[in-house]
């Protein structure tokens, strides 16, 4: 037993273990406690860990697959949750001072869904405050550190779920993602961050940054193990105004279904990465194309427009859910955060509704280019992990603040609500992992899985490979 | 054949001569050429007519008709379009100065459908400029004159629609409705006026007002008139993304089904009206009951907001779509509409995008009130039509600009997308015509037909008193 819980075992692994017997989920729980005390004040990839419920929950857990009750392969199953996501009872900070206090008093869909599939929530991730940027430098509790190396920002805004994954503390988290704030962290930290379909998830007690940006999501250490978790989370909730009905399909037994055949393409004009990244990219296109899948360059007409048509939209609607406590608290802000709700509150009506009208015809250019390929593929950031502290970075000639560079590849998929994964695709020679992203056509999360599944399969990324993980510091 | 086409006929009727062979489209079309003719240059409800084509399309309508290939109800029928809707080759002004020679290259989808049904279009109407007033006094093309009395207004914007069905120049007039623009002259001239659930009709080829309140309607002279060109221009259209999929009934058919037994419900705290208008209330309500339905008054916590809610999108979104012209071209707009531009423009993201969100709250309330009842009634406008130049009313001693006061009960139903109908209930004991409201539950266009065919039946608004229109002036 104590071989199988001290690596960095994916969820479906465990869930094997679980369900047979060889792992007790009240083992299993104190084990991840255990673990998270002792790893956490290194990465600092939770705020609330929530012992003595874990415990709780696991006794019940183990009660209910020992009389056959077993409910599926997230029973028994620790998992932590974005401390932006209500769980009733738990104080949920969306690492605000503002919030520091606040108690949920009812629990997110999502939360909801996770118990009903019998996972163990054993406590809430840090991230970047109010989930307003991407370093998860947070100055109410401390950066999250990045596990291949601590001196390195972890990404975010979801950068403690995505630490929590890559350094075993929890299989799967649950993020969101506003402007990459899973795909940007799943890549600098070397895990799978699937963002799904704007509607897919429920997003019902979970604390808005931009609502019709707003994605809840999915970190986890393998594809297998994201396609486990959505299946848990999807589907139609009425409590969400955002929320679409659509079929949820049997997305762990799909990803091994051929894809060969497959046609993807790579937007031209969107192009400007760092030269390890755009190795680590080409070597993605050759196992793609290996698979059996034309990969083509499309032009892309609107590229040099999605940072003007996201920017109202993600800083105005931003900024009217900070409109209750900006006039008198706005003190109490970060100051980086407090600089992208003072930018929000600039922009005009006019500014933000031409903004929705330019996202239309983006939306509808992407569709008509996903009419001809099934999944557009980049990389997901075009530089990996940078130094906490750093703030700009230079591409290829070009200097970009931190945030700029990071969110390049990833605002498209939340300006045009379609799913988007990135997976581990390989290790700078500093030892830095970077991510290969894929999107795919509206509700269509499947073949995205599918792709990625396979295509991590042929990188190596996945475990044991990824298990070499150490907490350099 | 002249005893035919003298008085105010349905296009029911219409219809019905055309198919037997009792009246010729041409012949048809030339009466009412020559009507146009005769009282246009009193009630100014054209801009342009269609002369030459307008016959070129009788001729060909004859020719299928007397062939055996009668397309239905509309076939043979002149009908007219607000002049904001495209038909091809034909200048499309929205009454606008910036607009004067602008020629549509395409038809509108409603046009195509017109088309299909094998209407003949004679002519566009006058409106309020850029559909953004209420009034139809419009600075370049003359002021939309009531039939009923001309030296008041028409209402608008669909003013000139809404003038040409009452003074029987055309059974059908196509408008737009964003804040109340085909219910306001409906109720103001005498006539039906059906504003469809947002996304029935399409509005591609419509130059738009405020994208996400914008709707096309119908003007007609009853409501199996109404249901009848309803049913001709409804239906999904790929090439507008507001476009819903939803099935479309026959309208038609289903008027003189029976509605005892359902329930209609009245608004608190939305009740400012003027004794004439609340007695004409009164009887629709007691005619209600008498066929058999529950009526009853319901609170609506929201009522004091809907303008709140409405005013940052209508006038930000307009704003949005002159900013194209504003800057240069801002001394061709009238006073009224370049004031209300100006004003869209001082909205900031902030204020709109908190209008949005109190609107899904607005909605969702309605909706919650319609789980209970299947429509809500109103007065469509708390006052008759006013003087041409006149500015405020005044209603139970509160001073109200005009278009404050006549759009107090209809922009409710631009904001939440419900579909609504405005029928004569009364005339005033100055002779001018008051409307009564009946909104329904999302795409359930069939209900508020049915029930206001039935009162209308009752209270005895249709034909031939309403023929009785005389030209005052």
């Amino acid at each position: 037993m104590p071989g199988v819980l001290s690596g960095l075992l994916s969820l479906a692994r465990l869930a094997e273990e679980v369900r047979s017997g060889g792992v007790s989920p009240v083992e299993l729980v104190h084990r991840t406690l255990e673990r998270i005390g002792r790893l956490n004040p290194t990465v600092n990839a939770f705020i609330t860990v929530l012992e003595d419920e874990a415990i709780r929950q696991a006794v019940k857990a183990e009660r209910e697959i020992r009389d056959g009750r077993y409910r599926g392969p997230l029973h028994g199953i620790p998992v932590s949750l974005k401390d932006i996501i209500y769980i009733k009872g738990v104080r949920c900070t969306a690492g605000s001072k503002i919030l520091a206090q606040h108690i949920a008093e009812y629990d997110a869909t999502v939360t909801t869904r996770l118990r009903d599939a019998g996972a163990i929530i054993v406590g809430t991730n840090n991230l970047h405050e109010f989930a307003s940027g991407v370093t998860s430098i947070n100055p109410h509790y401390g950066p999250v550190r990045n596990p291949w190396n601590t001196r390195y920002i972890a990404g975010g805004s979801s950068g403690g779920s995505a630490a929590a994954v890559a350094s075993g503390l929890t299989p799967v988290s649950i993020g969101t993602d506003t402007s990459g704030s899973v795909r940007i962290p799943a890549s600098l930290c070397g895990v799978v961050g699937l963002k799904p379909s704007y509607g897919r998830v429920s997003k019902h007690g979970v604390i808005p940054l931009s609502w019709s940006l707003d994605h809840v999501g999915v970190l986890a250490s393998t594809v297998m193990d994201a396609a486990i978790a959505l299946k848990a989370i999807a589907g139609y909730d009425p409590s969400d105004e955002s929320s679409v009905y659509a079929e949820v399909p049997d997305y762990p037994g799909m990803l091994e279904r051929d894809i060969g055949g497959l046609r993807v393409c790579l937007l031209r004009n969107m192009e400007l990465v760092d030269d390890e990244v755009a190795k680590a990219f080409e070597r993605c296109v050759n196992v793609l194309e290996g698979l059996g899948i034309t990969v083509e360059a499309v032009e892309f007409e609107y590229a040099g427009l999605v940072r003007d048509c996201w920017a109202p939209i993600r800083l105005g609607e931003a900024a009217a859910y900070h409109d209750r406590w900006f006039t008198e608290h706005g003190d109490d802000y970060g100051v980086d955060v407090r600089a992208m709700i003072e930018r929000g509150r600039r922009y005009t009506a006019v500014d933000y509704v031409k903004a929705v009208r330019l996202r239309a015809q983006i939306r509808n250019s992407i569709l008509r280019i996903l009419d001809q390929y099934h999944a557009v593929i980049s990389p997901t950031t075009p530089i990996p992990a940078v130094e906490i502290g750093r703030t700009e970075t230079i591409i290829d000639g070009h200097t970009l603040d931190i945030y700029t560079a990071l969110t390049s590849q990833t605002i498209l998929y939340n300006i045009t609500g379609l799913p988007a994964i990135s997976i581990p695709a390989a290790l700078t020679s500093h030892g830095l992992p970077i991510g290969f992203q894929i999107a795919g056509r509206p509700y269509d999360e499947s073949t995205i899985l599918r792709i990625s599944h396979q295509v991590m399969e042929k990188l190596g990324t996945k475990q044991p490979f990824w298990s070499s993980v150490n907490f350099h510091s």
